[in-house]
Order: C-alpha cells, then sequence, then structure tokens
C-alpha cells in the first residue's frame, strides 16, 4: 500500500476475525517498531508479542477501554524504561507499527492507560519498565470504509506563521 | 512510496536544501497530521506552519538541540491541549506528518523538548496549550541511506508471550 493511502486510511479496527495473524506480517509489525526514530536514539521500547488465547482473554480482561483486546488473534504489549522521552518514542513506535498492519491488511488500535500496572505483572514485566499499551491485531470482521473518519477540519487546527492564523 | 518502504527508511535529516517545500506537499504533511488517530478521537492537536525565514532563524535560536530549525524552508510547531493522552496523540501525528513528507522526498526531525515555553510566546500559543516539538521539513542535502540505521537487534527488545523470552 502506498504510504499516503495508509497514513489516510488507518482506521481503529477493534473487531476482528479469528484468523491468525501471519509470522511473515508480525515480524514486518516488529520491524517497523523497531526502525522507528527515537529520542536520542535511545530506543527506550520493549515489544511483547502475544498469540496465546488465554493470555489475550486475560488482557481483555485487565484492559478496561479495551476488552475486544480478548477476542484479538494476536497483540503487542508496548513496555518502556521511564525516561523522559519514553511515551513519545513508544507512541511513534506505535504508531508505526498500526501503519505497517495496515498496509498488510490488519486492523489495529491503542488500547491504554489503564490497567497497565496489572498488565506488567501478568507479562512478568520488570517493575523499571512502565507498559505504556496493548495493541490488538487482526483482520477486520467488517468491509472498512476509507478515510471515512471524522477529524477537525483543517481551519480549525492548522495555523500559518503564529497560532490564531487560519492556515487557509 | 509503499509504506513498508517509507516506515524502513525514513531517517531522521538535520540538513535541508534552501529549495521550498511546495505548497502540495505541506498540505499532504499537514493532511497526515490531521487524520491521525487519538485517544477517544479528541484531536488535541495545534500545527503552525512556519515558513518565514526571521521565524525560523528565531526558532532555531531558542531550540537548543536543534539550532539547524534555522536553515529549514519550513517547520511546524505542533502545540496541544494539556489533557492526559495529548503527548501519546501528538507523537503520533509527528510520526505521521514525518513518514508522509518521506514519501514525497521531504526529510524531518523532531525537535524538542527544551525551550518550548518560549517557542510558544513567539508563536503566540495561548498558555493552555503546551508546545511538545518543532519539526523542520526540508529536501535534505544529502544523498541519504536507505535503510542504514543504527537499532538494537530484534531480540534485544521483542518478546514472546511473556518479557523475557526472546521472541526468536
Amino acid at each position: 500500500m502506498d504510504a499516503l493511502a495508509a497514513l489516510r486510511t488507518l482506521l481503529a479496527v477493534r473487531s476482528y476475525q479469528a484468523k491468525p495473524v501471519p509470522d511473515a506480517v508480525v515480524r514486518r509489525i516488529l520491524e517497523a517498531g523497531r526502525l522507528t526514530g527515537s529520542g536520542m536514539n535511545r530506543q527506550p521500547w520493549h515489544f511483547i508479542v502475544v498469540r496465546d488465547g488465554e493470555t489475550l482473554r486475560s488482557l481483555g480482561a485487565l484492559a478496561s477501554s479495551g476488552p475486544y483486546v480478548a477476542q484479538a488473534p494476536l497483540a503487542i504489549v508496548v513496555a518502556t524504561d521511564k525516561s523522559r522521552f519514553a511515551v513519545s518514542d513508544a507512541s511513534r513506535a506505535i504508531q508505526s507499527m498500526m501503519l505497517a498492519a495496515w498496509a498488510d491488511g490488519v486492523g489495529s488500535n491503542w488500547v491504554g492507560f489503564s490497567g497497565m500496572d496489572d498488565v506488567g505483572a501478568l507479562l512478568k514485566v520488570p517493575p523499571s519498565l512502565d507498559v505504556v499499551g496493548i495493541v490488538p491485531f487482526g483482520y477486520p470482521t467488517k468491509h472498512i470504509g476509507r478515510g471515512q473518519k471524522w477529524r477537525k477540519a483543517l481551519r480549525e487546527i492548522a495555523h500559518r506563521e503564529r497560532y490564531g492564523q487560519p492556515f487557509e
């Protein structure tokens, strides 16, 4: 998929087919995360690949904002060290992984921020790290509208030279 | 550019040709930011497009980690409200914008986090918002190696089912 098309059409997907995500796709998703830029190139992230059904159901039970994790065939839990840029860096890596998945037809969504300490305990994440999110992945159950998203108009959020001068 | 190729090859670019970034490219970059997903779809971001040479030089002087902003033909300053997910959301939008630019052959880098209050004052950003970064954009001065980046090996950061079991 073309990069701009992927950026324009990427949507949150919360309902997945049971069909597994192939190993080759999992690997492309991980590579996209691994190769992401980070503050001072610190790469403060860890990616925990979960495909075990029981673990996925436990994650869904712990994630109050994302019980649908329980039905996903795959989730990647993202943990970081506690450095200053870690949340930014992990967010960039998550965006990269969601885009890589989408380019392969696989939907995802970011599930956080509540319940993450319990997720860390479940997955034996050391207390020196923070769990910042669970990203469930799977083939969407529905035909996904391309680019039909609700977003603010450009004039509400884009400014020219200084705040308050609309870009258009 | 293919989405996976863009994700794999995106590199921080800190040295730019004087050549302006065309309006159509600026618009594609902004669209990529605007269409990014965010926590509860709050879209907490503002994008301030700076192309004025004097303002760019002032930004470069304020950004201790990115004096090269002064030489860029374009910078987008990103401000957010102070909500819980704002840093994550803005980070995802910045990643999207950097990828969109890269797909058009335009390099960029994230400059933050020091000096951002002064940047806000310069650009008349209201105190109810935080400036999270300056993203300078421009055509790279050098031939950029594709995919030649220093990153940790997958086995150092990817785990299988729980932390500490290497993915491969």
